[in-house]
């Protein structure tokens, strides 16, 4: 049942409104604010003096307005807190120190040890998120919390639940020991929800009220913004795009599927079909650098080979960009939304080859395509787009308005 | 972006709020309703007092307490209000005239007259719906309004634009001239989503957040209803499930996209299924009924023949079956819902079979499985769905709790 509301909840959520008015524009007066989200002046005018006081907020100059007075523009104050983004991909993790405005400081990336335990997993996080904050100089309290990006499937506690490509990871509460081993508060997701937040927060769908993120990894995830916010689902695991079946009676998928995107667009999944075509003697610069199964050909390799305009790997990378496209343009009819964006790692060196099968896909399938064009733009931070939004989680959880803020629970 | 909130506007939604979980109940307490929806009881008693002085709301009885005091049980009074629903589909028009808490009163379906001008179908159904409420002794001062469920895709006014299966009806302004003809209000929606909403005030969903409506017609669509909030998208052309692609580089479907559950599932795609088949030499009861071409072997027929064990029938709808619960897996994998809802005219003498292939796909393939069940039911009111959804739009929007209420615009 909908929940009701009540006044002390309108205060915080136009504050919220607010805030994300400020750090979504490129500097905004509170004229504009006011005119934007349907609010008073003098309502507006209140919230921002005591955003001003608090610091979150800083007075940046002023533009000419029509009425003669030249209006004061106001823009977050990047300085105001940070934020570590840890994103935890079965290959690597990621690490990215981000200030309030969602933009990094600091970058690195560490290795997963095959075989360490999950506490020492995670005691190792904790001891590079504190000494990337060390290094920065940023002293705790500024700190306003850890963004954990993690593959799914998660429990609202943030207990990881079989995730496929982690063995050993089951029932893990990783939310609670990162907390416990850093001291500070975690923020935790999805990897590909995490990346959609970061696009929000700071990135390609700052303004756009319906979009959704469709990652590409180790594995195939996604995110959703509708209506202004964002879609989780009943056990926050919504926008699983890479399991949406695009094969009937396809390859079987880890999860229990069959034909999955995922199956068939992965970076395993790619490498298996090369190795395949090459032991069935297709043609390719792949042949000649390795064994004759191909056993050492990975997909990084592929792409480079795509990009540098090999036939087979052409030939199996269009295959799965027409794979992507049918599940792109699936996505638009379900969910009728202004924006796709696509990224995530694994779109390195073929990006360009996926947006333009994409973009035409969604620009001449969907049902609703004469009454609204749907932008499909690629993530200029692609490879570290799950750090920087497992970042922009803390900033998003403290200070988005979300509507369910304004609900009594 | 996100917009802000103010007082008047709390009054209203919280009115709305216990308005529908008086109606979504079967009879409430007031004290109840406070902590169901999070408010106090003297917010809830000011609001009750008032729907009982406008007649919206009755008090049926009593129930004992734990307190000792017995409890006055609320329900709406379905003689506040009453609305008719016309389904316009493209074979057939159905009309109910539906009481306040959502059940028909009275119910008739008139054959579209192929070539009619569409102002003369309007005319039509303005007459039809004069009518029913003539008949009804249903004064013009009880009617909230007209409902009306059209083939997508609809614009924001109320204009039909290219309706695939309507050749001449492109850009009619059906809202507009519906309004002109009977002198009611018009609140339009398309067959699907007018069904779910049909589904929400009266029927499966009342009490489930987050549910999907697949509905089988001429075409096949659907409805969402995400957190409670029903969800129509940027264009109001969400939920189109019948475009989900299923099939890659399947027959082409009149939408532009290929191989869409709709171009493999709907009625006349199993119409031609079944007759290549035949012609084909397959054995089946359906041959002997028939020309040697199997021209008048329609849908109906087929569903029949698949209920009394014809093995041609059964194989194909066994095959309509499998995807239509690939695309159910997908609608799960991508949102996260509670329920998945079948309904509409088309799961007629077939609903068992579809609804066992689906439940058993949706138990066993998502990715969220272990962590929450799906429910899947099939809808009683399948053949009636989108007439008694659209009378249901007027009373969902008159009366239903929606978050974009609070926001100023």
């Amino acid at each position: 049942m909908q929940m009701g509301t009540n006044l002390p909840k309108v205060g915080s959520y136009n504050r919220a409104v607010v805030l994300e008015a400020i750090q979504v524009s490129d500097g905004i007066s509170r004229v504009q604010i006011a005119k934007r989200a349907g609010l008073t002046a003098q309502t507006v005018s209140v919230i921002v003096r005591k955003l001003l006081e608090e610091g979150l907020v800083i007075e940046d100059g002023s533009v000419p307005s029509s009425g003669g007075k030249p209006r004061t523009i106001l823009r977050v104050d990047p300085t105001a807190g940070y934020a570590v983004g840890i994103h935890f991909d079965p290959g690597e993790i990621s690490y990215v120190l981000a200030d309030l405005a969602g933009q990094p400081v600091a970058k690195l990336h560490t290795d997963v040890i095959p075989g360490l335990a999950p506490d020492a997993v995670i005691r190792q996080m904790a001891r590079t998120a504190r000494r990337m904050l060390g290094e920065a100089d940023v002293p705790d309290d500024k700190v306003l919390g850890i963004g954990l990006a993690c593959p799914g499937p998660l429990d609202p506690d943030g207990v990881m639940n079989f995730p496929p490509r982690l063995t050993g990871w089951d029932h893990v509460p990783i939310k609670r020991l990162l907390e416990e081993h850093t001291g500070f508060p975690v923020t935790f997701d999805n990897d590909a929800a995490a990346a959609a937040i970061g696009e929000r927060w700071a990135g390609l769908a700052r303004a756009t009220p319906s979009f959704a993120y469709l990652y590409l990894g180790t594995g195939i995830g996604g995110g959703l913004f509708l209506d202004n916010q964002i879609y989780r689902g009943r056990s926050l695991n919504a926008g699983e795009f890479g399991h949406i079946t695009v094969v009937p009676d396809g390859p079987g998928c880890y999860c229990g599927n069959r034909g999955c995107v995922e199956a068939v667009c992965c970076p395993s999944a790619i490498e298996a079909t090369v190795r395949a075509r090459l032991a069935g003697g297709a043609d390719s610069t792949l042949a000649e650098s390795t064994s004759a199964e191909g056993a050492h050909i990975d997909h990084a390799a592929i792409c480079e080979a795509a990009a540098a305009g090999d036939p087979l790997a052409l030939e199996v990378i269009g295959e799965v960009a027409d794979r992507l496209a049918d599940a792109a343009v699936s996505i638009v009819n379900m969910l009728d939304i202004d924006l796709l964006v696509l990224g995530g790692p694994a779109m390195h060196k073929v990006a360009d080859i996926y947006h333009r099968v994409v973009a035409e896909a969604v620009t001449t399938r969907p049902l609703a395509r004469r009454l609204h064009t749907v932008r499909v733009e690629t993530s200029p931070i692609a490879s570290d787009a799950a750090a920087i939004g497992a970042a922009s989680l803390v900033f998003h959880a403290t200070y988005s308005p979300r509507l369910g803020t304004l609900l009594t629970s």
